[in-house]
C-alpha cells in the first residue's frame, strides 16, 4: 500500500523543482527578448530546447511513480506471497 | 484510507511550484512588455507556450491524484481482500 | 475521520502559491503600469489571462478538496464496511 | 473533535499567503501612484480587481473552514454511530 | 479541551502575515509620500483601503477563533454525550 | 493545564509578526523623513496611525491569551466536572 | 510544572522579533542621520517613539512570563486539588 | 530538573536576536560614521542609547533564566511535596 | 518494500538540484545571448556541454533508483530467505 | 545528566548569533575605514565598544552553562535524594 | 536492508550541491562569455577543471553508495550470520 | 554515555557561526585591501583583532566541550554510582 | 549496522558546503578572468590553491566515511561480542 | 555504538561552515585581484592567513571527532563494564 504515497510523493516532489526552474529560465528569455528584439529566434530555439532538458527530469519522476504504480517487480511477489 | 491523504497532498504540494514559477514569468512578462511595447505579441506568444509548460507539471499531479483516487490498480486487491 | 483534515490541509497548503504569484505578478503589473501608461490595456489583458492561469491550480485543489469531502469513491466502501 | 483543529489550522495556514501577496501588491501599487500620479485611477482599479482575486483564496479557505465546523457531511454519520 | 489550542494557535499564526504585509505596504507608502508629497492624499486613501482589506483576513481568523472557544456545534455534543 | 501552554505560546508567535512589520515601518519612515524633512509632519502622522494598526493584531494575541488564561468557557465545564 | 518551560519559551521566543525590529530600525536611524545632520531631533524622536511601541510587544511577553510563573489562576486550583 | 533545560534554552535562544540586531546596528553605525564624519558624536550617542533599548530584551531573558533556576514559586512546592 | 520509497525518494530528491541547477544556467544563458548576439554559438555549444555535466547528477540518481528497484543485490537474498 | 546536554546546547546555540552579529560589524567596520581612513581611530574604538557589548550576550550564556554544570541549586536536591 | 536507504539518501542529497554549484558556476561563465568575448577559451578551460572538481564530491557520494550497496564488508557478517 | 553525543554536536554546531562571521569579515577585508591599498596595515590589523574576538566564541565552545569529555562533574557520581 | 547509516550520511552532508563554496569560487573567477584578462594566470593559480583548501574538508569526511566502513576500532569489539 | 554516529555527525556537520566561509572569502579574493592586480601578493597573503584560521575550526571539529571515535574516557569502562 505504501507504493501510493511514494507515487503521489514522489511526483509531487519532483515537479516542484522543474517548475521553479522553468518559471525562472522562461521569466529571463522574455527579458532578454525586451532588450534584444532582434534575437528573438534564437532566445526562442534555445530556450525551448533548454526548457525539454529541464521538463526531463520531471518526466524521470512521472516515469518512476508509473512504474511504482503499475508494474513494479515486488507486485508478482506480493500477489504470490 | 491513506490515498485520499496523499491524494490531497499530492496536489497540493504539486500546485505549489507551478504557481510560483508562472507568476515569476508573468511577471516578468508584464515588464518586458513595458519595456518593448513593440514586441508585445512575440513576448504573448512566448509567454503562453512557456506557461502551459509550466502548467504540465501540476497537470501530472493532478492526473496522479485522480488515478490514486479513482483507478489505482490496488483497488481490486483491496476490494477482493 | 481523515477526510476532514486532508481537506482543510489541501485547500489551506494549495492556496498559499496561486495567492503568492498573483500577488507578485500584480505588483509587477502595476509598475509595469506606471512605466508605460499607453500600453495599460495590453498590461491588463495579459494579466487577467494569466492570473486565470495561476488561479487554475488553486482551483485544481479546490476539486479536490471538494471530491475528498462529498464524493470519494471510498464513501460507499465505508459506509457498507 | 478533529473537525476542530483542521478548521482551525486551515483559516490560519490559508490566510498567510494571501495577506503576505496583498501586502505585496498594495506596496508596489503604492510606489507605482508616486512614480506616475496621472495613471492612478488605472492603477487602483487594476490594484482592487486583483486583490479580490487574490482575496478569493482567503475565501475559499474560509468557506471549507465553515463547511468542516458546521456542514460537513460526516456528521449524520457521526451523530447516527 | 483542544480547542483552547485551536484557538491560541489560529489567531497566532493568522496574525503572522498581515502583520508583515501590513508592514510592507506601509513602509512602502511612507517612501511614497517621501518620494512624491503632492500624491500624500491619493497615497494615504488607498493604504487605508487596502490595510482594511489585508486586516479582514486577520479578522476572518479572530472570528473563526471566537467561533471555536464560545459558540462551536460540537458543545452541545460533548456537553450531552 | 494546558492552556497555560496555549497562553503563553500565542503570545509569544504572535507578537513576532508585529515587532517586524514595525520594525520595517518605523525604518522606512526614517529613511523617508531624511529624504523629505518638509513632509515630517505627514510621515509621522501615517507611520502611528499604521502602526496602531498593525499593533491591533498583537492586541488580538493577548486578548485572546488573556481570555485562555482567565475567562475561558471550559473553565466551569473543568471545575464541575 | 510545565508553567516554567511555557514562562522561558515565552520570554525567549518572545524576545526574537522586537530585538530584530529594533535593530533594523535603529540601524536605518543611524543611516538617516548620516544623510541629514539637519533632521537629527525629529529622527531621534520618533525613532525612540517607534521603539518604545515595538518594545512594548516584548512588554507583554514579559507580562504574561510573569503571569504564568507567579499569578496564573490554575495555581489554586493545583494547590487546593 | 527540566527548569535546567529551560533555563538554558531561555537563555540560548533569548540571545541570538539581540546580538544580531546589536551586529546591525553596529555595522550601519560605522558606515553612517563613514559617511558622515562631522555627526560622529550624535550617532555614536543614538548608538548606544538604541543598543541599550535591544540589550534589555536580552536582559529580560536573563532574568526569567536566573529565576527559574534560583527563585521560581514551585521550589516550594517540590520541596514540600 | 522499504526499496519502492527509496527510489521514490532518491529520484523525487535527486532531481531538484539539477532542474534549478539548469534552470539558473539556461537563464543566464539567455540573458548572455541577449547581451551578446554576436557569442551566440560559443554561448549555446558552452550551455550544452555544461547542462550535459549538470544532468549527469540526475542521471547517477536514476541509475541508482533503476538499481534499487530492479537489480539490487539483496533482492536473491529476500527471495531466497 | 541532563544539565551536560543543555550546557552544550546552551553554549553552541548561544554563540552562534555574537558570532554572525561580530562577523557582520568587523566586515562593515574594515568597509568604513576604506571608505574613510581619516576616521580610523573613531570607528575603530566604536567597533570594540560595539563588540564588547555584543560578546556580552555570549558570556550571558558561557555563565549560565558554567552555573548549569558546576553550581546549579538542583545539585545537593540530586545528591540528597 | 538498511542500505539501500542509505544509497539512495547518499546519491539524492550528496547531488544536490554539486548541480547548484555547477549551474552557478556555468551561469556565471556564460555571462563572463558575453562579457569578454575573446577570453573565451581561458574561461571554458578554467570552467571545465573547476567543474570537474566539484562534480568529485558527487563522485565521492557515488562511490560510496555503490560500495554501500555491493561491497559492504558488513555483507559477509549478515550472510553468516 | 550522552556526553559524547554532545561534545559533538557542541563542537559541530558551535563552529558554524564564526566559521561564516570569519569568512564574511575576510571577504570584506579583501575588498577593502582592493578599495584602498595605502590602509591596508590598519585594515589587516584591525581584521586580526576581529577575527580574534570571534574565535573566541569558537573557543567557549571548544572548551565546554572538553570539560564536557574529561573533566564533567557528573563523571565521580556515575563511577562511584 | 547504523556505520552503514552514519557513512552515507556523513559523505553526504559532508560534499554539500564544499561543492557550493567550490561553485561560488569558480564563478567569482570566471567574472574576475572577464574583467581582468591579463591577470587571468594569477587569479588560476589563486582559485586552484583555494579550491585544494576548500576540497580539504570533503576530504576529511570521506576519510572519516572510509575509516567508519572499514576500520572503526569498534569493529572487533562487536566481532568478538 | 552511538559514537561512530556522532563522530560522523560531527565532521559533517562542522565542514559546512569553514567551507562555504573559505568559499566567500576566496571569490572575494578573486574579485580583489581584478580590481587591484597591484596588491595582488598582499590580497593572497591575507587570504591565506584567514583561510587558516577558518580552517582552525573544522580541524577543531576533526579534532573532536577522532577523540570520540579512538581515545575516548568512555572506552575503559565500556570496555570494562
Amino acid at each position: 500500500m505504501v507504493s501510493i504515497i511514494t507515487a503521489g510523493f514522489t511526483i509531487a516532489v519532483g515537479s516542484i523543482a522543474p517548475a521553479l526552474g522553468e518559471g525562472r529560465a522562461l521569466a529571463q528569455a522574455l527579458l532578454a527578448i525586451a532588450q534584444q528584439p532582434d534575437e528573438s529566434p534564437t532566445i526562442t530555439r534555445t530556450l525551448f530546447v533548454g526548457l525539454a532538458m529541464i521538463e526531463s527530469t520531471a518526466i524521470y519522476c512521472f516515469v518512476v511513480a508509473l512504474i511504482i504504480m503499475f508494474a513494479n517487480p515486488f507486485w508478482d511477489f506480493v500477489a504470490g506471497g
